[in-house]
């Protein structure tokens, strides 16, 4: 069954908001077995709004638009679907209070452009919005189901949980449609095509879609499948994806886009261990993202960004005569920040980082990308040398993930 | 003059993957006088990408793609860019050599699906991808102009800086516009609008167009122009720009999306001074900021990252009395941490925060949200402390805008 979503809105085509509402829904259709045929952005003018909604009954049986509702007048999607629709507006009582009860409590004066918030359709099925004054719309017309919602992201959610995902259950058959992500930690897209490109090509003999989506440092690969038996999709998209790791385990670390710092914050606290961090060249970046997981002072004690060499000494340890012989980009240098951060901090495992990030202060031996890390635990200290990029974001980005994942697999053993 | 986007991918329409390329794209656009007309996203599938070129051909001048030119075979775009320009694929050397450079300084083997990522369409002008192995295309046909690159949003927005601005900027003929964008920071934006409603009020009839960017615990205000004068445009925006700094000069921080690290940056190296950071609920998130800055090591010496209490006492002095006396989230504790940073770091200057990020942790008397913030200098320690929102993300960043906007005023006295 297929889908089309309508985002419209001046804002979205000038750049000054991101559209999350379509990769929100996309991903919640896809739940359902609701597959989406396009996503279209446009701007709040009548004509092309009408011609987006031509355009989409004439392909799809579901069509969720967001956008254009606010009282403002530059918002004109209520006039113009009731233009669609040849239907006109009338004063929803229900409607009318429970804006009249939303502005009581916010203790703001009701203007007449909110008491028109209730003026609704017609000819549609009223969706409740719990979190705003502008309703959502359900309208049907030649076998196409419509749906309008405000742009607002929570507003929008609120309506579809609440009035839209159970109408569509029941209102279409849908196939069942099972997907499992991998995530991947460093190796590039092209080197595990090749690694598993035998077991790829077999792929869609049984049914089975794969896709690549590559972000920096990390591959994440997502295999699908839909038809009319959930039960058996499931177990044939599993065993693929049990096939896939056993190819491939040196680099998977999860899966269903649970981000490294998740997978290693839940490793910590199961293992009841604690980490502290010792950065150079990623400023504070691996601290940054330890401590993005609510509840991490269970297991970060916290760390040391030693840019200085003075600081490298006095707070970590590293001696002097090291940083002269083989500079602060080097394995004995790494090893004693990672050493000097768990025993400063007293804590299990320590990472740490020294290199060149850019996009400057790289030499012919050291060039900009070349990065030392470092994992301290109790049974030691590993460290490994990595040349990254040019681009200082993305040597920052990829030291800390493969530092991360370094410690990942330590705790793993 | 009028622009599309097309992104094409599955991962867009089933939400594993926020296009954030297009509200790139149509901020860009919109700075070089180029309208968007619409954004279509759609899934790696042959006849869907024909018959959006198609319809893009039939309506606008300029038709930017993105996505599908990756070295595996779910990315089809370049065999489809071939078929609707009615050419075929020819190795380029130049690009081969590129590729090959690529793959040699990251010490990777080079396999023959990488090497044809040098396969490019006869009839396109190959442009330059400085950041990887996809190069961009741009194709003209019946007075439109196409543009194909790759999904990786700091490829594609690499190739558009390179390549393709400059390229568009000679192809069509646009009005000038002018734009000023004032970067503000530690109000909302109803607060703001509401100081300068005057003035905003009279923006219209002298032909500027004003608009909020907020982000958190920022927002941008922006003006804007068009014409066929772009002297006299530029003339009448910075009055006005000027006019706007004066109503609001304890907000203003800086302009044209200099972000406010950047700024403090600047502001140290010019003052020869350095800082260290102390963090409790930041995390590492000050440092992170401030070493995204290329050269941050000329006024960056390092910093404490002190969730632990024993982190604050042991590497920052805090004392335990005080610890316990007021609790880490209090005054006498922010501002030790401060102080200790400074002493044990060296520096010129220190900032400290010590919260409640939330989402759990909260108290009556220091609810979620609850920040101390302190910096310290040559003069002595300041600090402040704020209570913001429930969410620990916005916490974070709030705390991290705002402790440094408070060093970026006790450097400019």
């Amino acid at each position: 069954m297929l889908a089309e979503i309508i985002t419209i809105g001046d804002e979205l085509l000038i750049g000054q908001t991101v559209d999350t509402n379509s990769a929100w829904l996309g991903a919640e259709l896809a739940k359902i077995g609701v597959t989406v045929y396009q996503v279209t952005s446009i701007p709040d003018e009548r004509a092309r709004i009408l011609q987006a909604l031509a355009n989409a009954e004439s392909r799809v049986q579901l069509v969720l638009m967001t956008g254009g509702l606010g009282p403002t007048t530059d918002d004109i999607t209520k006039p113009t679907l009731c233009e669609y629709f040849n239907t006109t507006l009338e004063r929803n009582t229900a409607v009318l209070q429970e804006i009249e009860g939303f502005f009581t409590r916010a203790g703001l004066p009701l203007l007449e452009v909110n008491r028109q918030q209730a003026d609704l359709p017609k000819a549609c099925t009223v969706l409740r919005n719990s979190r705003g004054t502008a309703s959502g719309m359900w309208f049907e017309q030649n076998d196409t189901v419509f749906v309008s919602m405000p742009g607002v992201p929570h507003e929008m959610k609120g309506i579809m949980q609440d009035e839209v995902f159970e109408r569509v259950a029941q209102r279409f058959d849908r196939p069942a449609i099972v997907h499992r992500t991998i995530m991947t930690q460093g190796q590039g897209e092209s080197f595990i095509a090749q690694r598993i490109a035998d077991w790829a090509e077999a792929l869609p003999g049984k049914g089975i879609k794969l896709a690549y989506l590559p972000g920096p440092g990390q591959v994440r690969i997502r295999l699908s499948a839909s038809g009319p038996d959930e039960a058996a999709l499931t177990r044939v998209v599993d065993e693929e994806k049990d096939a896939l790791v056993a190819l491939i385990p040196d680099i998977v670390y999860g899966f269903d886009n649970t981000p490294l710092w998740q997978v290693v914050g839940d490793l910590l606290v199961a293992n009841n261990a604690t980490v502290s961090t010792a950065e150079s060249c990623t400023g504070g970046t691996i601290a940054q993202l330890l401590t993005q997981r609510p509840g991490s002072s269970a297991f970060f004690q916290g760390g040391v960004v030693a840019y200085a060499n003075e600081v490298k000494m006095n707070l970590l340890g590293v001696t002097q005569a090291d940083l002269e012989a083989y500079g602060a980009v080097s394995q004995a240098v790494v090893e004693q920040m990672a050493r000097g951060a768990r025993k400063a901090l007293g804590t299990t495992y320590a990472v740490a980082t020294s290199g060149v990030a850019g996009p400057d202060g790289g030499s012919e031996e050291k060039p900009v990308g070349t990065v030392w890390m470092a994992v301290a635990g109790p049974d030691g200290v590993e460290s490994v040398v990595k040349t990254f990029s040019r681009s200082r974001e993305r040597n920052i980005q990829r030291a800390t993930l493969c530092v991360l994942d370094m410690l990942r697999k330590k705790i793993q053993g």
